[in-house]
């Protein structure tokens, strides 16, 4: 998890108590809770994951994700940024480098797919809060998540352009498209299983997900 | 709704109930109850609404619903066949029309853009179905929905390869990202809120949208 982009409430006690507390593992606590949650919703393909399966698995008092992160919705949006913590970095990093803008469009989609291939359950808890649950932290998804992913794609877009690579495209249209196309891949995972007899999404498949959108894309705004 | 394609539980005797009981409406109960859910979820852009909304919104006694619906789930997935019906039936007359393939890609593009944009809860419907709801009517979403339309589809790529039209794609990535690009205008709607300012999907944002869409994947697939 990056803390200098996402600051996290009760992070200097959560800090205080990895040092203290810490025992058998590297891992403080709230780490613990969280690897923990990580596992289980990875485990059970859901993000419906109890308080008491999270302290057995992690093998600390479920007392403690409260004392940790307020409540289950708490836990979620920690989960969240430490999940998406280090790919929104890179995202910065990708935006400076001395490459082609189709080349920093083609890292920007496979980061996107890698992100939710790596935690897949990511993609249900943002729309989770983008959605039926978000009157907690729906803005800070919007704003930590959202507004960066947009702004990053833009760029290069713009960029493209500039340099003759890009014709001009619609940054909404473009971004809905193929943002859509990498959830898909993961939100839709009934239709790879029912429509198509695909039972699991491996390492082999997200790759050549990840080149196809990409061409798609490229193709649709090559100059 | 189309009876043929999609044979509902209790169809007769609700088609006795819609002779016998209709009073004010030419709808039966149980249209008067799909149709009151209907608006409801729209008005409030949730899949979220308890019976007591539904009876009161349709003036019929909530017990009416688990009459012809059974429990929740049960109404849930007959709103899901009245929405999808008439384009599912729809598909087959696309497939034997006498076009190019490509002209076919795109009204099987606009035509899931449509059946989305006319009921904005279908595809939280049918994702629920999929997902955490799937225990009971996940195999009968698979079997209405998600195997035709990936059948159709792939009729079109193969009909497009063999005249020239289009050139070889894998037809589950291409799938996964034209279907998913689909979904997301709808299931992403926070995302042109935050990201870019759109509050409201309007008639003429689907229609560009689908065009978009349809430029990106033909030009993918053009041969």
């Amino acid at each position: 998890m990056n803390r200098k982009v996402f600051p996290v409430a009760n992070s200097r006690q959560s800090a205080r108590a990895q040092t203290s507390r810490a025992r058998d593992t590297e891992l403080g606590p709230r780490e613990q809770l969280l690897a923990a949650t990580s596992q289980l919703m990875t485990e059970r393909a859901t993000a419906d994951v109890s308080f008491s399966d999270i302290a057995e698995r992690s093998g600390l008092n479920s007392a403690l994700i409260k004392y940790y992160f307020g409540n289950k919705s708490g836990l979620l949006m920690a989960l969240v940024r430490s999940a998406i913590g280090e790919s929104m970095a890179q995202i910065q990093t990708l935006l400076g480098m001395d490459v082609p803008a189709k080349e920093k469009l083609r890292l920007h989609i496979a980061g996107i797919i890698n992100v939710y291939y790596r935690h897949p359950y990511l993609n249900r808890l943002i729309h989770h809060f983008m959605n039926e649950g978000g009157e907690t932290y729906g803005p800070a998804v919007a704003e930590e998540i959202i507004k960066p992913l947009t702004q990053a794609q833009q760029v290069i877009l713009r960029e493209g352009v500039a340099n003759g690579e890009f014709r001009e495209v619609d940054p909404v249209l473009f971004y809905m498209n193929v943002v859509g196309a990498c959830d898909h891949l993961f939100l839709g995972q009934y239709t790879l299983k029912y429509g198509f007899g695909v039972k699991k999404i491996d390492d082999e498949f997200r790759q050549r997900y990840a080149e196809h959108v990409y061409d798609l894309a490229l193709n649709g705004i090559q100059a």
